[in-house]
């Protein structure tokens, strides 16, 4: 099958510590920002699927997709939330596709949001740890940050390579990030400074791991008849999509160091795009961690296995690389809004594609591609776009 | 559109308090059996869409999807998580249902799981009152049975009426759980003794009210096509399905008593099935509270506003009468196992076209409906099937 699906609007809030704003108000926000950006009003939406990873674990609020429906004017609609911890975002874009192309929507808004603020210190941890296996790995106190340092611990390890393999991934990240208005973290890293960060989980440090934040992104996806028809711009197609799966569980992996769900993901996406890695003009992958961003690349075809790092090193994911990645700062500085990030992602590379992403455009990106994970590679979600002029 | 989707397997475990048994064993008793039910092996499912309610809220274990696709012999596959309150396993049936018709997945499990019992007392509460509005209702002490009982008694005020009228939903209740071995509450409540039952917020009693508990129910969907294909036994198609939502707020609603979202979910149900309210034989309601269940009557279309309690004092939602409801016992006798109710109520209405719900069994049953709610209706999901013989 081939997807007849296309992105018509997107919105996003900034990502941050957005004390003062509650969960539906951050969605409310975004939701405006992308029927804004569609030129569309409410009555052209169909359907509702949120992605959010912890409003029942931290703000003991489930049910939000009726509660957010009605909050943002849609009081009504079929409306689903969808959760597969930092994975939530890509998996709901897959649905309400189905949605369009099973044909009962014709237009469904996709919102990712994330309210993170509502708790601090050992809670926090406690939501974020409930993306691992929790039986397994947080009952003895490990939390995705203490796992992504198990895994580039081992990964220098086999491949014999110091910790500064992976600065160049943090250095682009927060220089693209500094060009982005939304984004949470907007300092630079100077190059050789990588290394004197404050240690999180040896060797994991500051500038390895991307910081939680709330947030909220919306996009508008509609039948790609539908778009032609409302459209002036460039229709952005979503031509690909796939979703993998993994244990949570790292000690359950044969080889800790391929992430087979990114691997059945992407594959799985780039065959129906009838795309290759060599197609891919922007790539917004799940640098939670950097360690993560290296692996992802090979286990998607960009890169061979443990050679990930280099394409950092050798500045091919920078914009004007070949492979540019994190264009708008990444997870690492535009901020990781959890269930919400894959949202982002998708609207990152709408801009992209429109060329409307200002002082982060990579010029004449026709064809991008996003990688969303839950936690440590339990869930992948891979999706390829293509610019119809 | 018409649904090209069938159901050719289904797994239950019995409702309860299952101290001794992990959410994820739950999951796994219930695929086991949904799968030797079907005469499949896990390589014929390419999709798993989990139901589940409180896994972030009471066990602290989010991303569930990839964790039990992996541990029921799925590692690898597509997999994804619904949540909207105890409305959960309604939805997934529903986007099941879409990868299938979409032409992205031949072979879907569904598979509700809800664990109650790794917490008590007020952070179980905590967990229930996260169906609600939080900010508005529970953050004020309210619950789902205190905000019940503000129902149940405007009902009784506007029309007239006392308590004893909704006695007949619990007393078939209870008689149907006692014929079914997987039901939580096994014992018959005799005509007379409704009033005396212990108050738990009034007016509503300890007989008006669903007790929550354990539980695991899978379903296996398949084209229509595969269907045949695979089965000797007759096809149990879906024909027809809706969602609808309201205002999670009960104050927000401009009239209380009239169940909006399950109005929205039934007509959008019955109209693709080309079915109305006299063509259902067996119905699997929402019977949380047996003020509900009056409720969803009337706005289903079944009854006029205000007498839905009729259909319960007349004998008609009994085996023998004209609509048989909670044919197995019902969220009240079988047990409400949230998340995973509406796999539940999918399952027993196969069960029942099939022929082969022994001693529940409605005879010649051949067009059956589910309804199921998320909290007090701001989620409602209805599915309607046929047997093709």
């Amino acid at each position: 099958m081939t997807y007849d699906v296309a992105i018509v609007g997107v919105g996003m809030t900034p990502v941050g510590e957005h004390w003062e704003t509650s969960l539906r108000d951050l969605a409310l926000e975004a939701s405006q920002n992308a029927l804004k950006n569609a030129h569309f009003s409410p009555n052209h939406i169909d359907g509702l699927v949120i992605a959010n990873a912890l409003g029942g674990t931290l703000s003991y609020q489930n049910h939000i997709s009726a509660l957010i429906a009605d909050y943002i004017g849609l009081r009504g609609i079929e409306a689903l939330r969808i959760e597969a911890a930092d994975a939530s975002g890509g998996l709901a874009i897959r649905q309400a596709a189905l949605m369009i192309q099973s044909g009962i929507a014709k237009t469904v808004m996709v919102l990712g949001v994330e309210k993170v603020t509502d708790v601090v210190g050992s809670r926090r941890n406690t939501g974020l740890a409930s993306f691992t296996d929790v039986d397994y790995e947080a009952a003895h106190g490990s939390t995705p940050t203490a796992l992504a340092a198990l895994l580039m611990r081992r990964y220098m390890h086999d491949y014999n390579l110091p910790l500064t393999v992976f600065e160049g991934f943090s250095i682009n990240a927060h220089a693209n990030g500094s060009k982005n208005p939304l984004a949470m973290f907007r300092n630079t890293i100077k190059r050789g400074k990588f290394a004197d960060a404050p240690v999180v989980a040896t060797p994991v440090n500051l500038f390895d791991s991307a910081p939680e934040g709330d947030g909220a992104a919306a996009i508008i996806l509609t039948s790609t008849e539908n778009a032609h028809h409302h459209a002036d711009s460039p229709i952005i197609q979503l031509i690909g999509s796939g979703v993998g799966t993994d244990t949570l569980a790292l000690h359950e992996r044969k080889d800790m160091l391929f992430l087979h769900a990114v691997n059945l993901a992407a594959g799985r996406a780039f065959s129906q795009a009838v795309k290759n890695p060599q197609d891919i003009q922007v790539l917004e992958l799940h640098d939670s961690y950097t360690v993560l961003s290296a692996l992802q690349l090979e286990a998607a075809g960009f890169a061979p296995r443990g050679e990930g790092w280099k394409l950092a090193f050798d500045g091919i994911i920078e914009p004007a690389g070949k492979l540019p990645i994190s264009t708008f700062g990444g997870l690492k500085a535009r901020g990781h809004a959890l269930g919400a990030t894959g949202i982002y992602q998708a609207a990152e590379i709408t801009l992209q594609l429109r060329h409307e992403a200002a002082d982060n455009q990579i010029p004449n990106a026709k064809v991008g591609m996003a990688l969303n994970l839950g936690g440590l590679g339990g869930t992948a979600v891979a999706h390829v776009f293509e610019r119809i002029d």
